[in-house]
């Protein structure tokens, strides 16, 4: 995930395939047997009997995907093989907002208009959110951040969070994910690299905090309250 | 995809081995072995020579669901199994907002809040956004929208789109995927569902198109404008 960008292009396939145990492990043999390493798997769509996975591999190029790309095409389950863009080149770094409806709203409008001059200059950031309420659910929806391909940052954007949530922030961030909280009542402001008061100002410095062009450097900023 | 919400809860597990050609066709021979069906998968993180991969399967469950996790711990390469709560249960179907900064915004303002309103009452329902420009990158994003996992609907929120973007519109609808425009100049409008003019109401009524308890029906309100 923290190396996702400095990855060169990598391969990357939709494999449409029967819907049912064992057509992964099949479709896997013949990335085994070009020794092509699995950097990103997931299953696009499920209709009528049959699933499309989409691959990206490293460890192949030119030629050598060639030959890969014909091997899967005659293995007999498989219905059709094609070339796509990486989502790492489509939809890049991902920055994912949590917490109430009005807050989240709020974040989002900063975030978005500043990875627009981001992505403008040949970057690519995502803000993705769901707006949630619970500490339940919160607490899952950030341990899950950890687990989403291509995410490198989650703000808190709530008005009152602790326990349990703030446990969760605790653990992403040692797995490498920035976590940014509003000024708010509860444990997670105290939890979290940055507290900003201001939703569009957090979201702002959400952005500047993952992209690779801003002179904004967390490590500077951790601790602080804005 | 589509019929993802019709599941039973799958069995989710994060699996920890080696970042190496042959590590994942060795953990769905367990699957396989156990005729369990994946339904979703995953890396959600490659550190220090080592991978997390994230997995949910169908059409396994209770005792069954032990022994497969024994079997796989008691694989030489596995470093570490633990189950976890699915993607689909935490953060729901997504809608994807694509656009530029000062449209997908307000859009997410309207969406986000729409949103709260149904995870409050127990749906999960996510909003993803990504600025853009360039007919290119639009159409890239748009027809990228198909292969995501949990995508249901995508709003296109510009100012002029059209040509290889509407073309890409037509795809995915053909795909499952519903598709909302904002009222602009270009050929994309004519190629969506639905038109709204209003970025905050066309984000309300994209979360209301795929939301289970809404009224609204898409089938209904194909080809109009607001």
């Amino acid at each position: 995930m923290s190396d996702g960008t400095k990855r060169n292009a990598p391969l990357a396939l939709m494999v449409e395939a029967p819907d049912e145990p064992g057509a992964l492990h099949a479709l896997t043999r013949v990335f085994l047997e070009h020794e092509a390493n699995i950097t990103h798997v997931d299953i696009a769509e499920r209709r009528e009997g049959f699933s499309t996975v989409y691959f990206e591999l490293e460890n192949v190029g030119g030629e050598a995907a060639h030959e890969l790309v014909d091997d899967l095409d005659s293995l007999s389950l498989v219905r059709a093989v094609e070339l796509a863009p990486s989502f790492q080149k489509v939809y890049g770094k991902r920055i994912i907002v949590v917490g109430g409806g009005a807050q989240v709203g709020q974040v989002v409008v900063g975030a978005v208009a500043e990875a627009d001059r981001h992505n403008i200059r040949g970057e690519k950031i995502s803000v993705d959110t769901i707006p949630l309420v619970g500490e339940e659910e919160l607490a899952a929806a950030t341990r899950a951040v950890a687990r989403l391909p291509r995410a490198v940052a989650l703000v808190l954007a709530g008005a009152l969070m602790g326990g349990e949530v703030a446990r969760a922030v605790r653990e992403i961030r040692k797995k490498g994910i920035i976590v940014l909280s509003l000024n708010m009542p509860g444990s997670v402001p105290d939890a979290a690299d940055l507290v900003v008061s201001d939703p569009v100002q957090c979201g702002v410095m959400a952005v500047m905090a993952v992209s690779d062009s801003a002179l904004f450097d967390i490590a500077r900023q951790r601790g602080r309250r804005y």
